[in-house]
């Protein structure tokens, strides 16, 4: 279905390629889904997708409100330091941005979409299939059944403290959340 | 609001105390909800609730459908064999858990409810300060943060492999998932 090309209101039209690709990430899955199609459902060229969201990759991630691409921030992470130091970045990292109000807020949101139904968890499936974990593996250089175990200790650590916020752990310090789960991080990646 | 004692369909007395049970953990939270109350808004008395659920907290557990008492569990694990495999024990337990369709099925239920809604979280943040985290904190002799690291770990486990289903992780075995988890749940049991 293609849109007609009318506005309302103050959507505007990377809004309206946004919300083209969440219904197409939605119905096809990531896989699935071309910058093309999404382009043909906004009514608009795949130039001017590309144009606003650089790839497929990057329109998911914009489409899932995440604050930043999570390879990104991994890449980011393992060039600031040492190895063996990593996990502890990562877990430091990682509580920052969840604290931060503004990311904090677009986090909740899409672990909210991700994990409260299994149309939202599918959204996200495959993703993590075709990019995140691969794509993790690479940079971190291990296997992805590690890329795996991290996220699920990261994913578990918000969905506890961030999510249903569960005392103590809700009111721990940076430095608590270091020494707790830095080590669990480091284990995956020096295994 | 008490309801009229009227019965419509198959409904029985124990599913209107359940319900019943629902909203007010829902509205007045896990301690402001009394076993009065709920026999009050199901038309029912106090000790018609205790006979079909025994205390408020057992009506907690059957009213988020899990499909059993966590510190049962655990106590239960705790009593079956040595301190130094008791994270292997429980990483397998838990997985078990999710793999049993009827227990999986429940409990898939229940964590997209916990995570999916803020009013979701309210509802078991309650019951986890008040008991859960208490309970366990006694019965494995490990401070409350450790127990939410814990519980952070399986959650996250869950999240990942049962919820979103990320593979490899998703695809993992059981004897996988002891190993990568096992550790993370003994050295919390051991700090």
């Amino acid at each position: 279905m293609v849109r007609a090309g009318r506005r309302t209101g103050p959507t505007t039209t990377a809004d309206e390629i946004l919300a083209a690709a969440r219904s197409l990430f939605a119905q096809q899955g990531y896989r699935g889904t071309t910058v093309r199609a999404v382009a043909a459902e906004a009514g608009v060229t795949a130039a001017l997708v590309h144009h606003f969201y650089g790839s497929k990759e990057r329109l998911f991630v914009a489409a899932t409100a995440l604050p930043l691409h999570p390879a990104d921030l991994v890449a980011d992470l393992v060039s600031r330091g040492a190895r063996e130091d990593l996990g502890e970045r990562a877990v430091r990292a990682f509580v920052r941005l969840w604290r931060d109000p503004g990311t904090g807020q677009q986090l909740a949101g899409a672990f909210r979409r991700m994990l409260g139904s299994s149309d939202g968890s599918a959204f996200f499936r495959g993703f993590a299939q075709d990019v995140l974990v691969p794509r993790l593996a690479g940079i971190l250089q291990i296997t992805p059944l590690r890329v795996t175990a991290i996220m699920s200790q990261l994913v578990g650590l918000a969905a506890a403290r961030d999510l249903v916020g569960v005392p103590p752990l809700a009111d721990a310090t940076e430095d608590d959340l270091v020494l707790l789960f830095g080590p669990v991080v480091q284990g995956h990646l020096d295994a």
